[in-house]
């Protein structure tokens, strides 16, 4: 008789002794140990059904605190401490100094410039003339089409649909805006929602995949890069000559690394990171934080540019695609809400939709420090010495 | 008196009361409860000076199993439970399903086409002349170079030096062989040993920065696309199409959303995932397993081929950037390695990297699986209500 | 004493003297002959002070027509022969022929899906924070902006600003309307008064430079493949399966290789042209009728979409950012004029525009014969022998 | 009775009279004359069957000289007149004043770095294990294919096959010596024999096309930017401090306007192109000498990279894919061959090839001085005021 792993919960009634019968199951069949795996905070009761399918218990992943950073945002005001998973020797303490040099010089600024999700449905017309009729329709239906999709949510609120035509195939780029949630689960449910509608009253539409590839989700992409996803945000500072100076830099210095491999050298490989490191930072809070890891991919594209000024290194970042959250997803886990508690962004903000911005401009905030302080450490010639102080030893 | 939180493990002497004083400082600053954060399985003692700083603590994210999934591999083979640590609920389902129809249909085979981990100092020169000499000299004194890199690591191997002029600018990338580490810290400092030697020995030519972007590290880029970083890996499968018409499609219309969505959709994106969801497997792996995550960015870029044969759909996928190692960083960590010994690719293998290849096959297998499936569901259009049924209730 | 050829026009006081002893010049200095360049049906006093300095008479290239080619535009109505100016042996053969197969299906259906020409002048500002503002402030200002850079122009109307902001970097993407004219010099001129008075008003930004890169003209970027610029335009056809079967292929074979080649090829390329070879009836287009053959760049990247069909082979081409017109630039040259001509569309259109439009109609239906025959050539295997029997003997 | 225009030359046994015979037709179809473009310094009986089918006469473009320019290359030594065909007003001023500001500057260093024209024929195999069991016979049997590749030229050399393996598909970029000739008909004639002998000898390996879109030709993409085609080729300058500070501006104010610009304006749109305007250059050389006008698009790729110095502006142009000839195409056409002896480098190349590389190092030399002068223009902010000076009148 054939084990079906997915039945447990049916089985035992239960999820954690589902959990647990399947690590006992895995066991026998691996000779593995699994018990660290079952050792866990959260009760799995109440992640079946919603984050993972034939659970069987939780990795744990380190977590350190950079800060306090500084930040005057249009939300985040104030001392923050950064939470950061990983396991990446180096990196907290990267984004620590960072914090530190920008605190001491002031602060960060940080702004959400744009904010929406999106979905693109892509539907196949029989025809270039009924494609184009395709859009002039749905661009005089607009209302109709917002208000099936908005239907099957009490926060998702259609903004826009952006019509993209190659040929007898049409992508409907519908950009929500989504309150405090990532939102990603409920632009596609809204999305199906708007496209069954469209389909019942344009019938030579055809659906092809209720995702076209042009939302666009966890790739690297032009479309989120320029028109964005999730919230596009820019963060600065200007960090103090003398403070450089006393870590034996001058912005000058900074700056030259910044052009030369940064812009010099993405450009070279055609690259959508402009930066030095962004995605270590994305991806430390993101698991921290409960957000959806694979979107680090889109998450982490953007640009550091930098001034050599009298005052000091201007530095900033451009992150044209942060993907944030601070309900749904795997915001309510035991640990990741503690971090953002820790944040202040637990939960729904008031208004609605505040929390994810102060959040995402508290991520930005964070990634200008890793950015500065691996620039920094770069001009001093010193990143090989941090990795082997504070990585792995000699192998 | 200010704290210095990085100063707690030699205030404490041990990294456990450092986490817990840590803790109770950033409870009593921000008024919120980090009692779940620290509780974990982890002797923070073996972290600190290897994974992180300023440690508080860990975070748990729950883990799923898919499988078994039959892989035919050089390396990998017999069938497999993969490890998916997530809170995107229907993730574990769909690479589930998808492993099932694979494994019916008589498994993936897989391979590694590729293998090398590369780090690309950055050197400026006076004059485009003296940039030709010095890559006519780096071409000259191979040997020596890698004698200087190789003086810091008894496993990595520097295989290929491959030198890119722009200008006065000359990048170095050098390639090495790391065994079953992923090898990013080793090559940093390999890099830092032969770029010493190389200034001292061409003293015109002025390091800008060990690292110069076109490594490349944690950004898309056609670098990586095109000559590989870490294992290039591909994996197949045909999937029958009796198992198919049995879920109500056939291999044409999956071949079809195959078209349209990952080669139409992500052409107009100008994308670097010709894929439908790569990142959501190499993420959710990743964080299982203790890799480095923020390379998920580029571990997950690449290609989803199918054709729809009379047998059924083939289906491949090619990973040119799969940055994995069974050793190092976060695979020691107690649930870390629990994972990575459920596959049966925990520390070294015999010979030295063949635990790192067999883990590259089973991640491109299981890409294969999750792939495949989102691509039928997608055909079927059951990708709202999979995420309805599985993910959140809605809001 | 030195000579300054660039005075010999004010010395001689007509331009085709001055042109001719230019050429005596040049003939004395390197002991080159330049009797054939020196004989043109041009007066050179049409083109002095308007296209070219220097002048010292002409290049001749030759012109071939493939045709007739029957479109169904909104603008380009009937039958037409297109003027192809060449050097590669086969291509006005590949292009007729391709005509030749679309006119006997019943022709080619063709659309302007966009039209607008853009300069995107470059601004700094001291701080992100000003950044904000000014984009604030120009979405406040945008009536007055216009007019002052529609008092340059009686043709060109501003219709929309784009900003882009990346740290304290703003880019204002101006999108005109251009009339017949390509427009590259009207949006230039007009964007120098708005960034003129822009930064009058808001002293704060300054100008970096008039052309910040995001316009973007003579390089392939992701800007124009998404937001158009020029002409975007589609056209479709649908070869019948019986004209492809008497040349021995079938639609399924075709299709095929389009997938492979223009899709899965150019993907792993990272290539802007998902296509066979646009670049080679665009450029042959634009240089027998006047254009900016430097265009060619961004006009030829595009999509080549197909189709297996029951009917026959359904093919689409899909140009993002054509830049043509019918009035300025090089279309009023003796020569040129004649090949505009010829399609019908020299000149101003009635209303202003719809020359140009009718032409953008005109080249894409060329382009997709010339991308048909190519696929076609290919499926039966025939790009050699055509080049060794058309193209350049055997060296 | 259907005229076929393809006919005329077997009717009329001379090419010019053939042509003349196509404009009667055409002129009494369209109503249009066609004098001028029939009035040519080509005899047509020397370009049919080679350069053009269909043909009715040439179009004439203005060419103008840009002047001298001082070049000290490995073959190109001395001052050159650059013919420029273009109907741009102010591109030959600009060239010029760049070649003067250089070559009082001590003139241009231009260097080749590396010459390969490629072709890349597509495979399908039935399985990834067939896929690399292909990849690995072909790396065995170099020598053998390298003979039936060469048996169709005297002068094409294969020099490389670099293989890429997607899932059951395989592309063999093959890249070839061409001589003096641009190579693209050499390589793809010869590239079809190795196909022949491959597909015998492997007979599981099936030709899917000829060229897979891997080769890259006339197409903006990542293999030609970071593997070369044709040519890749770097020069560079510095232009003296006070002759810039003569003109209003510091090297300071043009470095300043290339990164942001150049770097992070291209950066952003995501470009092949970071730089000012390559095209215009290459395209006007090339209508100029009679080369692929097409292959502007990836020939005009390439990054411009400047130093403030104190004694100057450092700059430097690098253009990977720089594809020309001195033999074949339309270099034997009478203005075409006097424009590439003005250059010196006319015919064969003595040894064979060097012509080709003379060339090649000028190209790059010219657009250096474009791309100079623009810069600088940009920071005088003189941009709108050359074109309306030189160029259209307002319209």
């Amino acid at each position: 008789m054939e084990v079906k792993l997915h039945e447990f919960e049916k089985i035992y009634g239960d999820a954690n002794k589902a959990a647990e019968a399947r690590r006992q199951y895995l066991e026998k069949v691996t000779g593995v140990k699994l018990e660290n795996i079952g050792k866990t905070v959260i009760d799995l009761n109440t992640v079946v059904g919603r984050n993972i399918e034939n659970v069987i218990g939780a990795v744990q992943v380190p977590v350190g605190v950079a800060g306090p950073l500084l930040i005057h945002g249009d939300y985040a005001r104030g001392q923050f401490y950064i939470p950061l998973a990983t396991t990446e020797g180096a990196l907290v303490a990267s984004v620590n100094r960072g914090a530190k040099l920008i605190t001491e010089s002031g602060g960060a600024r940080a702004k959400v410039l744009r904010d929406g999700m999106a979905r693109a449905p892509l539907f196949r017309l029989p025809s270039l003339i009924d494609a184009v009729e395709f859009v002039q329709w749905i661009n005089q239906n607009v209302e109709e089409i917002k208000k099936a999709a908005e239907s099957t949510t009490s926060i998702g609120r259609l903004r826009e649909i952006q019509p993209y035509v190659v040929g007898n195939y049409v992508w409907l780029r519908m950009v929500f805006f989504t309150g405090d949630a990532m939102g990603m689960n409920m632009v596609t449910i809204a999305s199906d929602a708007a496209a069954r509608y469209i389909q019942e009253r344009f019938p030579k539409a055809k659906l092809v995949a209720l995702s076209g590839n042009l939302c666009v989700d966890k790739k690297a992409n032009a479309v989120n890069f320029l028109l964005g996803r999730g919230k596009t945000v820019v963060a600065e500072a200007v960090i103090k000559r003398e403070i450089l100076q006393r870590m034996g830099v001058t912005p000058e210095e900074v700056h030259e690394v910044n052009i030369r491999k940064n812009l010099l050298g993405s450009a070279l490989a055609h690259s959508y990171g402009f930066n030095a490191h962004f995605a270590n930072i994305v991806a430390a809070v993101f698991i921290a934080t409960g957000q959806d890891v694979a979107q680090v991919v889109e998450s982490s594209m953007g640009i550091t540019s930098t001034e050599a000024r009298e005052e000091g290194l201007y530095i900033s970042v451009f992150l044209p695609s942060l993907e944030v959250g601070t309900v749904g997803g795997g915001t309510r886990l035991p640990t990741q809400r503690e971090a953002l508690e820790l944040l202040g962004v637990a939960g729904s903000g008031n208004p609605p939709g505040t929390n994810a911005l102060k959040f995402a401009e508290i991520i930005a905030a964070a990634v200008l420090a890793g950015e500065a302080n691996l620039l920094i450490a770069l001009a001093r010639n010193e990143l090989a010495s941090a990795h082997e102080r504070l990585g792995r030893a000699k192998r």
